[in-house]
């Protein structure tokens, strides 16, 4: 066994947030020892990018590997690959992985850093999984790995009707992807609205409608049951209308299963981590759990939202990033503090629409008292041709004037996102932000922005409620 | 003699800062009757859209109209065109004003609002001007109104080589405008840097390097003076490079001046506005000059950087606009205070490159002790085809670590500064303001895009150096 040094880091995972941990780590400290465990075959990669390898968007799938073996190997950090750590003892701090060939490694640690990340989720849909395999059956898919991307870009080749389950950001990608593939393109969501984490409904709905512009999308409605040819090929997908309870089957060659994620935490839960409301590892804005010197990162943990307070999963690879240096740097014995809470700033682009939020969503904010503001405007003085529409809704909390949350439809939706971003990061009122001077330009933008125009009729609204 | 009602407002200039004063003294106090008074021919246009009418990409001159005639009279505006106010009594609180045909005007105010705005530099260029008429010779131009823009597009039709002296944001557009138009451009600029006021020299240096493919430069140089033909056609223009004092002929067409603004006060000067240390009237943070019932927006004003708190000359007009604002509530018995000093958010873009900068000049923060970092990246991941370069610098107060200025090059540039001057309006830490989660997905943006990348390489120095 290997001897422990003075900062001996161990890393789970080599996700977004996992990778990130281990290049933080030894950049706070160069003489610490730090190690990652991968159970997968790649090093780091991208896979927020799955959706534009298999639109072709980004030529070559490989092109994904953000960080390859080669260069952990320069940058010292030592990558196990195929290696999965099977058993954690957090009093001998000690982790016990499997290799590929059934070889097992026990490795010390002084710090370790969970990374784990999540497995997505597979909906209650009647014989998608191959039960001896504990596998999704043949042309039924989740979005997760390069290897999901490389199945998916094979099936293309003959599909020609596509069913997405799902209507987060990863099922709208997707649907976009396969639409621009040349498929027909049925979008199924249980609940009645899309994109329900991210945008409020009023906004949701004007995206829906240009969406169902191109393909056919169902609401409110359950994808029940696969139907399979005489083969064992994919046939069609029956789908189940809430309100109508009437059946519906779909032609379908290939199923996307985009239903949310599942954290995994297994590992952590077997040491007694604590597991949070949401079911993934509590963490701290040390990105600490509550076990000494355990950190965990990215898609397995939860952390709290910034406005509210309140326990959210984390599920952005820009979230994981920051917690990834957050607990590279502490682990190594640095002192980095994340902000109270996750702003959750988010963004996409589907169909030909840019969209941007930040704050919580309707549902966490629920029992708050709030005035809501929208306003359409355009990226261009009026008299400027070539104006892009923007639509933006923001969020004020009703007792103090302070922005909650911002959204965006539209063009440069996500910066225009990231100023609101800074002021709930600053706490600021919307009395004070209206008078924000923005950038002005003809070519660019008028004297006052939508980002401001917007922000004045919030504050209107709130003077008037308050 | 028009009787004094209890909101009798009388606005002096019909540019944005006037227009936007009469519109919100309207909509604060709809019974407040409102007057207008404009010398020149035309009710409110954008004067940045010039350029861009010139080039073509706005169709037509008259689109740069905002608010026409039609527009003041439907929202009970009164605007009197070719009408120039020739004295104030402000203690009768009269005005005196003058119309086309000759017959004199007077009209009491309870609050007057002065929004003369200013006239283009005209820099000792021997010859330029005709003595007798007051006016700069034919084929030679500054770009202040729309009558300029209507005569410059007429020469353009036979003008082969044009020379600009000025290389701040109007130069620039103008030297592009005529660049797209086919003409040979010869920028010239007596200051040893382009674009003084916005960018700091090592970030100006890379747009130099860009413009300089396309057309030439001349810096540290002066357009000494200009010959004529035989008939009095604009021949050439002689240029004095400072470090070689050697002269250079260059013919020109058509010779655009954009030498800077001087600011319209006479008539402030004549009952004793303070008049700030910039020559500019002194305004507060409602718009008030030092005279009771009193205010003054626009490019004739001065007002205080927001983080130095020095005096500076407005000459944008997003805070035209929001003195505007400003002054038409205040003046009708409202209370808005703007911040506590101009962020001077600007933003410009010509022969393809998009700058934006927030916060007090090189010149202006000269005795500040500062930490400045700068990073250049990409507008997507590395993996993403299609992103494009932005550079930023930002610059951080030494002692306290709050930002307090930013400038960017390339991609978004405007709505990247946006997100500096919230950080700004704020007083952020860097350290802080590092942490902020940007929107992340891989078509808009990396992980951790610029904004953030780069507060991070400043935050880094800023512990190093305090």
């Amino acid at each position: 066994m290997e001897q422990t040094q003075e900062s001996d880091i161990v890393v789970i995972g080599c996700g977004a947030g996992g990778a990130t941990a281990a290049q933080f780590a030894k950049k706070n400290d160069r003489k610490a020892q730090v190690t990652i465990f991968e159970s997968g075959s790649y090093a780091q990669y991208s896979k927020c990018g799955i959706p534009y390898t298999i639109s072709g968007e980004i030529p070559k799938i490989m092109n994904l590997l953000e960080f390859t073996e080669e260069w952990f190997q320069k940058a010292k950090i030592n990558l196990h690959l195929h290696t999965k750590v099977e058993s954690i003892d957090c009093k001998k701090k000690i982790i016990t992985a499997e290799k590929k060939d059934g070889s097992i490694i026990k490795k010390q640690y002084s710090s370790l850093i969970i990374a784990t990340g999540a497995q997505p989720t597979r909906p209650p849909i009647k014989h998608i999984v191959d039960e001896n395999a504990n596998k999704l059956k043949k042309n039924i898919f989740t979005v997760r790995t390069i290897d999901d991307a490389k199945e998916i870009s094979k099936t293309l080749e003959s599909a020609k009707n596509a069913t997405v389950v799902g209507a987060g950001l990863i099922g709208l990608e997707m649907a976009d992807t396969l639409h621009k593939k040349g498929l027909k393109v049925t979008l199924v969501e249980a609940l009645p609205t899309i994109l329900t984490n991210i945008l409020d409904e009023d906004m949701s709905k004007s995206v829906l409608k240009k969406i169902e512009e191109e393909i056919t999308v169902y609401l409110n409605t359950f994808a029940t049951e696969i139907t399979t040819d005489s083969q064992g090929n994919l046939k069609s997908v029956l789908i189940n209308e809430k309100e109508k309870n009437e059946t519906k089957e779909i032609p379908t060659d290939i199923l996307i299963i985009a239903a949310g994620i599942k954290p995994e935490i297994s590992l952590a839960e077997s040491i007694g981590c604590k597991i949070g409301v949401t079911g993934s590892i509590k963490v701290n804005e040390r990105s600490q759990t509550s076990i000494d010197d355990i950190y965990a990162v990215g898609d397995c943990t939860e952390y709290v939202d910034f406005v509210t307070g309140k326990p959210v999963p984390i599920g952005l690879g820009s979230i994981a990033v920051r917690q990834g240096i957050a607990a590279g740097i502490n682990a190594t014995g640095g002192n980095y503090q994340l902000p109270e809470g996750v702003l959750q700033t988010a963004t996409s682009d589907f169909f030909n629409i840019e969209i941007g939020s930040v704050g919580p969503c309707s549902k966490l904010r629920e029992d708050m008292q709030t005035v809501n503001a929208k306003h359409s405007g355009f990226s261009k003085p009026e008299y400027f041709p070539g104006g892009k529409p923007i639509t933006m809704k923001i969020i004020v909390d009703l007792k103090t004037g302070i922005i909650i949350g911002a959204q965006a439809v539209g063009e440069n939706a996500a910066q225009r996102v990231n100023t609101y971003a800074t002021a709930i990061l600053s706490k600021l009122n919307i009395d004070t932000f209206k008078k924000l001077e923005t950038a002005y330009a003809p070519p660019i933008a008028p004297t006052l922005d939508v980002v401001t125009l917007i922000a004045d009729v919030a504050s209107l609204k709130w003077h008037r409620s308050k």
